[in-house]
C-alpha cells in the first residue's frame, strides 16, 4: 500500500488530557467560560462562579413553630393541672405556624394545650423559654456560607439562596459545543440511504451527551471526506463554539483527514490514546475567525479546543466521557463528572491487550444475593453494547485482564434498585425471550428480563455457577434423542433443578425468497457448494447442525461458511437477506422477520432451566403470571413456528 | 382555642402513595400521559411508549473492519513468507474501515500485510475466511428488541435506534406540573419583604424539582390565603395540568385551607402522612375545566391529581421526592426514580419517633477508610441541611433510631468520589473555615471542605472516635487558662494528635450599633438584666462564657436568655441585630457582617486538631497550602478581629 500512516500513538487516557489541556492553556484558550448572572429559576443546573453568600438570615424573624399562642415564659412559671394560669389580653398574642413573634413573647404554646376561658386562656403547663420558637437565622445566618464555587445548582440550593435574600445568582454561562459529522458515505437521518451509505447517528448521540453534560450543542451539516472542506468547517464551528468535536476521520485510513486538518489549522496535542475502544482519538486545538467571540477575544483568531472522535459509534461516545466530559467540566469550573460504582462479581475470564485501558461494558444483575457482571460484546461498533449496559468495567493498561469470578469494580449505568429487579437469563436465543422481556416491561415498567446470548451449553454453565436467574436451553443429546435434561445431570450434578417449558419451535434452513437454490435439507449445503451462515460454539442450533451433519456423514469442512459464525437467529437470517449466505439453520420467526423462505428440518424444545429454590422468588413471579397469559401465547404463537401448548408448565 | 382542628392522619408513606394512586384511578384520571412521535433528537430524555424492535440491520452490510483489501480467503491458502501469494486485478479490492466488503470477498487483509508488487499485491499469510470482517448486524440484527418500552431514552439509545433504521420514536410528552404558592405572607423572589413577610421561594424550588423529573412546570402567581380564590385556582391549573401541586396551607391551621378546598372541588383521598419532615401532606384529585385538556376530554370535567405540600421548604422538598416523582413516574409509564445508596458509620446517636419515618439529612465522609455519617439539623425549615447534605438516611417507622457508630445505608445526593475528596471539620464554628471552604474550592472544583457546627467539645470527641479528618477548637481550661492542649490528654489519651493553629480571634460582646444598654462586660448582663443570646452546650465561646461568669461569681441563672441557644457567632449576631436579644458573646466578624457594635473581651486561639498520622494525608494538602498563602491571610485579617500571625503553624 502505498502511502505511509501517520503516526498514531497509544498515550495513556490521563497523560492525553493532561497534554490536551497544557496545549489549550500554551494557545491562550480560556480557562473558564465566562460569568452570567440568572434569575434563581434560570440558574437551576448552571455552576456558581462565586461563592453565594447569605445576604438576610432565614428566617428573618423569630416565628412561631407551631399554631397556637405566643406567651412571655415567665409569665407561666408554676402552671399545673390544679393551678392552671390565666393570661388575659396583651399577655399572650394568637399566633399561626410561620408567624412573626410580636413584641417580646419569648415562647409559643401549641394550641392544643391552651384553654379558652371567659375573656382570655389558660394554661395547665409552663412554658419553657424559646419553646416551639424558630430562632431568627435558624436555616441560615447573614453573611454565612451558603454555596462555593464551582457548584453546579440543585432546585434546593436557589431556593436556599433564594431565602438568603438572593435573586440572582452569578453562575458560568453554559459551554457551546459544536458538532461536526465528515464522511462521504454519511447521510443524515431519515434521509434514503444507497449502497454503503450510513445514517448519521454520531453526531446526533454526541450532540446529546453534550446537552446531558449542561451544555448548549450545535451540529453541522456533514462535510465530506475534504480537508479543505473539513478545515473550513472546523474555523467556522470554532468561531463560535467553546469546544468542536469531529467525528470519524480520525484514525490513520486514506479518508482520515481529521489529525492532518487540525495540525495544519491548529496544533495536533494528541494522536491516539491507549483506550479500547477509543484509540484513534485527535485532540488538540484550533484557531477560529470569531468576531462575536464568546471569549470576548474580538477580531481576533481565539483558540478553541477540538475532539477527533473516531467513528465506531462506541468509541464516539466514551471518547467523550473520557475528554469532552472533563474539559466541559473544567471549563464550567466544577469537578469532573463521575458515575458510581458497585462492586461486582465477573462472570466469565476476560482478557484484555496490555498497555490499552479496555472499557468494557457489563450486564448486571443480582443472583443468589451477589452482584455479577457478564461482559457484553467488546466490539468498537456494537453500540448495542453500551445501550444493554448497566455497568463500565474499565480494565486498566497494566492489566493482562481478569479471572472469572474475581471481584471487580464497575461504574454504574443503571440504578442498584432496577438492577437488582432484573431477570437475568443466559443462554440460548430465542425471539420470545424478547416478546417476553417487552411484555413484562409493558405490564410493569420496574420489571427488566435481560438475556445474553451465550448459547444453551453456556447458559447451564452459568446457571451452575450462579450467574444467572434462568439459562435457555434447547440442546440436543445425540445418544438419546432427548433436550436439556440429560444435560442437567452432567453439567449440575447433586443440584436441585428445575426446567419450564417456554415453547416448542420448528428449526430450518434459511433461505432466500422463493428458494432460489431449491434446497431441502442440511444435505445439500454440502453437496450443493452452497454458503452458509453458521451459529458460535455452544449454540444448540449449531449442535442441531453437527448432530445433523453426523448423521448423514458430512463432515463440517465440507461445508462453505462452517466458519461463520454469528450470536442470533435473526444475524443468521440477516446475513441471507443480504445474499452474504445461501442459507442458515434458525428458527421460523427469524426468516419472516426478514421476509425469507424457511426448510423445516426439526422441531424442538425450548425451555428454560432454574434452581429449584428460587422458583417461587418474587423476582420471577411475574414472568410465570406472564408465560399463564393467553395474550401472550398468541403474540408468540403470531411470530409463526411456534408452539404454546407446553408454555409455563414445569416438565421437571 | 375556638375552632376544631380537622383530622391529620399519619398514614404510611406507601400506604398514602397508594391511596392516592387509588383514588386517581377510581376519579378517571388517565393512567398514562398521551404519546407523541419525536425525531431521534428531541426524543432523548423522553421515555419510550413502545418497543422500539430494529428496523434494518446494522451495519446494514458485511463491512471492512480494517483498511486494506478485501480477498477471497480461498486464494490465500498457503501463504508463506517463503511462498507468497500474488493478487492481481480483480482478485482483491482495496477497502477503508467501515466500507462494504465488494462481491462476494469473505475476508479482509490488514494494510500493513499487504506488499505492493508491480500490478499487484503479494500476501505473507493466509487470511482466515471473514477475518477483519464486522458481519451484517454484528451491533443489531432487523427485527430484534433494541429497547424496551417505558425505558427513558439516553443518547446511547437514540443513536443505536438511528443506527436500525428508526427515524422517529414513540415516546410519552412530558407531564405538566402546575405549581401554586399560596399565603397572605408570601411575596415573589426579589420583590421587597415587609414585616413577617417571606420570599416565595418553594415555588420555584418545586417547579425546578419537576423539570429536572423531565416535567414541563408552570407556576401561578401568589393566591392568598382565601379557600374561594385557592378553588379557583386548583380548578385552573388542573385544567391544564397532569398534577397540580399547592404549597403551604396544607396543615390545620386557621389558614390551612387546602385540605379543605381539595374535599370541595375533588377527593381528599390523604390528609396527613407518618413521615417527618412532610407530616402535613395533603393528596386529592381535583376536576378541571379542562376543554383543550391534554388528556382529550374535550369540554368535559377531566380529574388531576393534586398534592398539597407543607411551607417548611425541607417538607416540601421531600414531600416532591416522596410523593409527586413516583407518580409522574408512572405517569411517563418509567420506574420510580431512586438514589444509589452506600453504606455509613453513624457519627452519633440519632432518636426517632416511632410510627413516623424520618428523613434525616446526614453529611458523610471518608475518614481513616471508612465512610461516616454526621446528621444534619432537623427541622424542617433548615433548608441548608438539605443544600450540606451528602445524603438521606430514612429512620422507618418501626425504629426509635439507632446507636452511635451503627452502619445504615443511606441515600447518595453527591457521587461518592466528591464525597471522598472532602476535608470533614467538625467543632467548633468559626467564619474563616468558612472563608477556607470558598477558596479552597475556587483553587480546585474537585477540593470541598465542610464544617459541622457540633462545639469544640463535639469536634474533639468526633476526632477520637475518627468521624472527622479535622476538628475546631479553642476551648479553655479554666484551671491552666490555656486553651485545646490540656483536653488532648483527656480526650485522646494515647493518641498521636496533631494541632495546627487556625488563627487567634477576638471574642467579644456583640451588642447594637451605638451600644444603646453601654455594657462595657459580662457583669454587665446579669446586673442590668439584659437580654442576652447563648450558644449551645459544649461550644467553646459558652464554656468562655461560663468561665467569665465563675470569675465574678454569677450564677448562670441570673442570665435572662442563658437557655436561649444558638449554633453559630452569626446566629447570635442575627438575633442581637433583629433586637430579640440585646448581647451575645461572639467573634468581631459576625458583629461586623451584621453592622453590630462589639464589645472585646478575650482574644484566644483557634486549633484545627487532627490524628498526627493524616498530616500528610494528600486530602490535606492543598487546606496547608491555602493556610501558607498570603492571599488567604490578607482575607481572613479584612474579616476583622483576626490574627494570622501564627496562621498554619504546628503547635503540637
Amino acid at each position: 500500500m502505498a502511502r505511509a500512516a501517520p503516526f498514531i500513538h497509544d498515550r495513556p487516557a490521563a497523560e492525553a488530557l493532561a497534554a490536551w489541556e497544557e496545549a489549550c492553556e500554551e494557545a491562550g484558550c480560556p480557562e473558564r467560560v465566562e460569568t452570567v448572572r440568572h434569575p434563581l429559576d434560570q440558574a437551576v443546573g448552571r455552576v456558581t462562579a462565586e461563592p453565594v453568600w447569605a445576604k438576610t438570615s432565614s428566617p428573618p424573624f423569630d416565628a412561631a413553630a407551631m399554631d397556637g399562642i405566643a406567651v412571655h415564659a415567665s409569665d407561666t412559671v408554676g402552671a399545673s393541672e390544679t393551678s392552671p394560669v390565666r393570661l388575659d389580653g396583651d399577655a399572650f398574642a394568637l399566633v399561626d405556624t410561620g408567624d412573626p413573634i410580636p413584641g417580646d413573647f419569648d415562647a409559643v404554646v401549641m394550641r392544643e394545650d391552651v384553654h379558652d376561658v371567659d375573656g382570655g386562656v389558660e394554661l395547665r403547663a409552663a412554658a419553657a423559654p424559646y419553646q416551639h420558637v424558630r430562632s431568627i437565622g435558624e436555616d441560615v445566618s447573614a453573611a454565612e456560607l451558603l454555596l462555593p464555587s464551582g457548584h453546579r445548582l440543585r432546585p434546593v440550593d436557589v431556593a436556599a439562596a433564594g431565602a438568603a435574600g438572593a435573586t440572582e445568582l452569578v453562575v458560568r454561562r453554559r459551554p457551546v459545543v459544536t458538532v461536526i459529522p465528515t464522511g462521504d458515505e454519511m447521510r443524515p437521518v431519515g434521509a434514503e440511504l444507497g449502497e454503503g451509505e450510513l445514517p448519521d447517528t454520531n453526531s446526533v448521540m454526541l450532540a446529546a451527551q453534550a446537552e446531558a453534560a449542561g451544555c448548549e450543542a450545535h451540529r453541522f451539516e456533514i462535510t465530506p471526506d475534504d480537508p479543505e472542506k473539513i478545515a473550513a468547517a472546523v474555523r467556522a464551528a470554532a468561531a463560535r463554539s467553546d469546544l468542536v468535536i469531529v467525528i470519524a476521520g480520525s484514525s490513520a485510513g486514506r479518508d482520515d483527514h481529521t489529525a492532518a486538518v487540525v495540525a495544519e489549522v491548529g496544533t495536533l496535542a494528541v494522536h491516539g490514546v491507549a483506550v479500547r475502544p477509543g484509540h484513534p482519538v485527535v485532540l488538540g486545538v484550533v484557531h477560529g475567525e470569531r468576531p462575536d467571540a464568546p471569549g470576548g477575544q474580538v477580531g481576533g483568531r481565539a483558540p478553541t479546543p477540538v475532539l477527533g472522535a473516531p467513528g465506531y459509534p462506541v468509541s464516539a461516545a466514551l471518547t467523550f466521557d473520557i475528554f469532552a466530559a472533563p474539559l466541559l467540566a473544567r471549563l464550567e469550573g466544577a469537578p469532573p463528572p463521575e458515575a458510581p460504582t458497585a462492586q461486582a462479581r465477573l462472570t466469565r475470564k476476560l482478557a484484555s491487550t496490555m498497555g490499552m485501558d479496555d472499557w468494557v461494558r457489563v450486564r448486571l444483575g443480582r443472583v443468589e444475593g451477589r452482584l455479577v457482571a457478564t461482559p457484553l460484546p467488546r466490539g468498537a461498533g456494537v453500540l448495542t453494547s453500551l445501550v444493554r449496559a448497566d455497568g463500565l468495567l474499565v480494565v486498566p493498561a497494566e492489566l493482562e485482564g481478569h479471572h472469572a469470578g474475581e471481584e471487580v469494580r464497575v461504574r454504574l449505568l443503571r440504578g442498584v434498585g432496577e438492577i437488582e429487579r432484573t431477570i437475568v437469563v443466559t443462554g440460548s436465543h430465542d425471539l420470545v425471550l424478547d416478546l417476553a422481556a417487552s411484555a413484562l416491561r409493558e405490564r410493569d415498567p420496574a420489571v427488566t428480563l435481560a438475556s445474553s446470548n451465550v448459547g444453551s451449553l453456556g447458559g447451564l454453565t452459568a446457571l451452575r455457577d450462579e450467574l444467572c436467574h434462568l439459562a435457555g436451553s434447547h440442546l440436543l443429546d445425540p445418544e438419546t434423542g432427548e433436550f436439556t435434561l440429560p444435560y442437567l445431570e452432567r453439567l449440575l450434578p447433586g443440584r436441585s433443578v428445575a426446567v419450564v417449558r417456554l415453547v416448542h419451535r420448528d428449526q430450518g434452513l434459511i433461505v432466500a425468497p422463493g428458494n432460489p437454490t431449491e434446497v431441502t435439507g442440511i444435505e445439500d449445503v454440502a453437496t450443493r457448494g452452497l454458503r452458509y451462515v453458521n451459529r458460535q460454539r455452544g449454540a444448540g442450533t449449531r449442535m442441531l447442525l453437527d448432530h445433523q451433519l453426523a448423521q448423514v456423514d458430512i463432515a463440517p469442512e465440507a461445508i462453505d461458511g462452517y466458519r461463520r459464525e454469528e450470536h442470533t437467529h435473526l444475524a443468521v437470517a440477516a446475513a441471507v437477506a443480504a445474499g452474504r449466505a445461501d442459507c442458515g439453520l434458525g428458527v421460523l420467526a427469524a426468516a419472516r422477520a426478514f421476509g425469507l423462505d424457511f426448510v423445516a428440518v426439526a422441531k424442538e424444545p425450548y425451555d428454560l432451566v432454574l434452581l429449584e429454590h428460587t422458583l417461587e422468588d418474587e423476582l420471577l413471579t411475574p414472568l410465570w403470571t406472564l408465560l399463564e397469559s393467553d395474550d401472550f401465547k398468541s403474540a408468540v404463537t403470531d411470530l409463526g413456528g411456534y408452539d404454546t401448548s407446553e408454555t409455563g408448565r414445569r416438565i421437571r
